[in-house]
């Protein structure tokens, strides 16, 4: 069941399910949360990206390991990294603004790669540009090297989503402290999990960061607060219905066939042939898995130019004979591009690694997203998800159960336009409505500074993902220019206020 | 220079004193919040508190030891006490609220002796009154015993506020989805360091708590956001110059004189027998600090149907003679009344130990206070206070360094207005300003629901600590009846939205 497939998206997804394979079965795509970094998308945006990375200074803060324990222990403290780009900063005499990006579950030279809202932006706003590392990636690791950090739930303990937010406070505190910029406004900045820190940071944090751009964060996506039915697998399957029913319908018949191909003696060989694998399939759900993950990440990633679902589509639907498995694999290749071989080519890389690792520890400590298909109207195949088979695996492996309802309790969710609508101001939730995280993104608005910027065509963080680029679609521009309207009303009255308080 | 005194409060401070008597030298009270149930106003309290005990039924919650670290240690939980009284409320049909009392630096059996707020107004409010008695105070103890639990700074580690929010937050949601009653808005209320809680909590929890009443809750008394100026010791000073000129003057010069006696041979002798001490005085800084304590609780508890300020001054002022160790004399008399002997009778009893040393863990890890009296122009001696000195012998005493930037890092209050006037909500302030602690108050409105509720004649926790009494002042009945009035409107607010909303 190991997945395999050249786009880096699928490295992760393979990954975690390589590392707790054993912890849910049928229920994949329930245990991580796809990078925004990790696809398809992420790819084009690679291409796209024209700011200049040089121009980023590096520093490290002697970080608090455990913020909320005043005990001491000899590692106490570990280096946490940030980067600064000062070019376009108006300075401190003005209290020229601050943009701060904080950093997800990979490390910060892979985050840089993939992003476009900061350095598109910083010049208008005159901002200067912080990008913050999160702890137990990249090179903001505790107790000195990778293997004591992740040796066990002892020493992964600290590897949450409080410890990560309280890093930036002090981070972002020290930095406006060392430039006499404490007057400074600060907009945190982040996508995916990031855009769940950045809208968490806001809420906790409200006297360091002004305000806070959440791009598809599915703060909802925890405890019983949104409908399943309306989740996950539901909107990956509409994004594919919507784009062609033929499609759709093919999709949803397939694995019905490959099942009965591979009850057949010798089908894993006829399988294996009819999708040109690499080496001969071990089972059908390896070529299953493929599938499937390759649907969630075009869906997840359905971004311009490419559209990757109508790819698929075109391809599955181009194919004129009534062979289904033919039609799969057209769209495989429509996918993937022209290769000697297809489905278990899998080589890990050593950054991924990290990424499945730290995803796979955070997912089972306090990121329990109940993300199944339990539901038969759709074209995946059923994955419901076990909360209690999940807790004692999650237990097995690292010995502590996870705690699904932390995020509830420290965060809220529930009824979250009753609880906020008279508290909290100045958080952008953007979501683009064929990412299937959006399922459990804040989609309407909450008051009149708490915003849902929606695209009904977007998808998973498609607005910060990208730089600027002339082939973007109008309702992207426009997306980005309804934030950028946005932030800098909040500015207007923050410097107004500035004025009115000193 | 052990205090010793039979108000419950002296027993509080002295036992500061004696606990970290080898930390800061001269500083007195920089280590110590007075607790509101430590001193005269809360003998008085008790005496006017009409509420019957008896309806509170008593529960335990397995309460996570470490809520921001996911590993598993054998004492990963302990049981935390809460009481209830459910006799008023209105039920889960109509959503009636809920007051949660956050509970302080002592026993819950302590608190419940000192408060009229929440049993005074449930009846008018339907409300559910629910007591959170604070980790590591009462029968609330980690790791099985006291004795454990205090051991060192590894067990003490976890005793903090960003623990104990989250503690109040879990039962809070517990109780509520226990009695069905996930819509009944929930106050939160809590005097000094409860107030603190209880204002933190409303930030922290907006979707737990629908708002806070944070009485005497000085805040702002960390780091450098309020100036040293207009602290503490000059707020001490004012009361009693305002009450009478002559009186400050003699308060302010009977320490070189005290000192001129103590510097003569057999002069400890003769301060003796001045001051009727139980035993002799062994030097003259166990009769000044004595002295000093007795301003101090008089200043922060001047409250009426007595003002001890009023009576220490009537006594020292009534004193024809021109000796100034007399006049002195009798405010000693005034304040404690007619006793076989003075100054130097104190006996601990167990629980005001418990709080001395709780709160003298909490003063050494986050709640670092700079008060001192670095300038000359109050009527006590001067004590600066020194960061330096303060942080390394609290070091030498615990192994590890107080946090002293962490309260600021964590809940802000640093320009306070700019940093809240468009996020928040629901939170009253109220503060006596004749008490001391005041100086670090939030003492002018934030926003329209974030609220300063003054009295000038009013003294630390008045409205929160003493039942309702036809002895009221009207000042004091307007204060109480102002909370009410705000509170009923966030009230009628949240109905409207729950209405609009659900």
């Amino acid at each position: 069941m190991v997945m395999q497939s050249q786009a880096l998206g699928y490295y992760i997804c393979s990954f975690l399910w390589l590392v707790i394979i054993s912890l849910i079965v049928s229920t994949s795509s329930s245990l991580n949360i796809p990078r925004l970094s990790a696809t398809r998308g992420a790819r084009i945006a690679q291409a796209l990206s024209t700011y200049d990375s040089f121009e980023l200074e590096t520093f490290y803060y002697t970080q608090t390991l455990d913020h909320f324990n005043f005990r001491y222990d000899s590692f106490a403290t570990f280096q946490q990294r940030y980067l600064i780009n000062f070019k376009h900063w108006g300075g401190s005499n003005t209290s020229a603004p601050i943009f701060a990006y904080l950093g997800a579950e990979e490390s910060l030279d892979r985050e840089l790669s993939f992003h476009g809202f900061l350095p598109d932006n910083a010049k208008q706003f005159q901002a200067l540009q912080i990008y913050i590392e999160h702890r137990y990636y990249g090179k903001s690791i505790p107790f000195g090297s990778r293997e004591t950090a992740f040796k066990n739930a002892r020493t992964l303990g600290y590897f949450n989503s409080a410890q990560a937010l309280a890093d930036c406070a002090e981070i972002l505190i020290h930095v406006k402290k060392k430039l006499h910029a404490e007057h400074s406004p600060i907009i945190v900045v982040g996508g995916s999990y990031g855009g769940m820190l950045a809208s968490w940071f806001r809420l906790k944090y409200p006297h360091v960061a002004l305000g806070a751009l959440a791009s598809s964060a599915p703060i909802l996506y925890f405890d019983e607060i949104v409908s399943r039915k309306n989740g996950y697998y539901s909107i990956i399957s509409r994004d594919f219905q919507e784009t062609s029913e033929s499609c759709y319908q093919t999709i949803k018949k397939s694995w019905s066939e490959i099942e009965e191909i591979a009850s057949k003696p010798n089908g894993l060989s006829v399988l294996s042939k009819k999708f040109h694998t690499c080496s001969p399939l071990g089972s059908s759900s390896e070529l299953e898995d493929h599938l499937e993950f390759m649907y969630i990440g075009a869906a997840q990633y359905d971004a311009p130019p490419t559209y990757p679902v109508t790819e698929i589509c075109g391809a599955i639907d181009g194919v004129s004979s009534k062979d289904t498995l033919a039609k799969i694999f057209a769209g495989l290749v429509a996918y993937e591009g022209k290769k000697s071989c297809y489905v278990n080519d899998y080589q890990p890389g050593s950054e991924s690694l990290e990424t499945v690792q730290g995803w796979a520890w955070q997912i089972c400590s306090e990121m329990v997203m109940p993300i199944g298909n339990g539901n038969n109207n759709t074209m995946l195949p059923p994955a419901p998800f076990d909360l209690k088979q999940y807790i004692a695996e999650c237990k097995a492996e690292y010995g502590v159960p996870p705690r699904p309802h932390w995020v509830t309790t420290y965060y809220g969710g529930h009824d979250i336009r009753l609880a906020l609508h008279r508290f909290a101001s100045n958080i952008i939730f953007s979501n683009g409505l064929r990412d299937p995280y959006s399922g459990g993104g804040v989609l309407h608005d909450i008051s009149d500074t708490v915003l849902a910027v929606t695209t009904t065509k977007g998808s998973h963080c498609l607005d910060l993902l990208r730089a600027n680029h002339t082939t973007d679609p109008a309702w992207l521009v426009n997306q980005r220019k309804t934030e950028v309207r946005i932030i800098k009303g909040w500015m207007l009255k923050y410097y107004a206020d500035l004025q009115a308080f000193k």
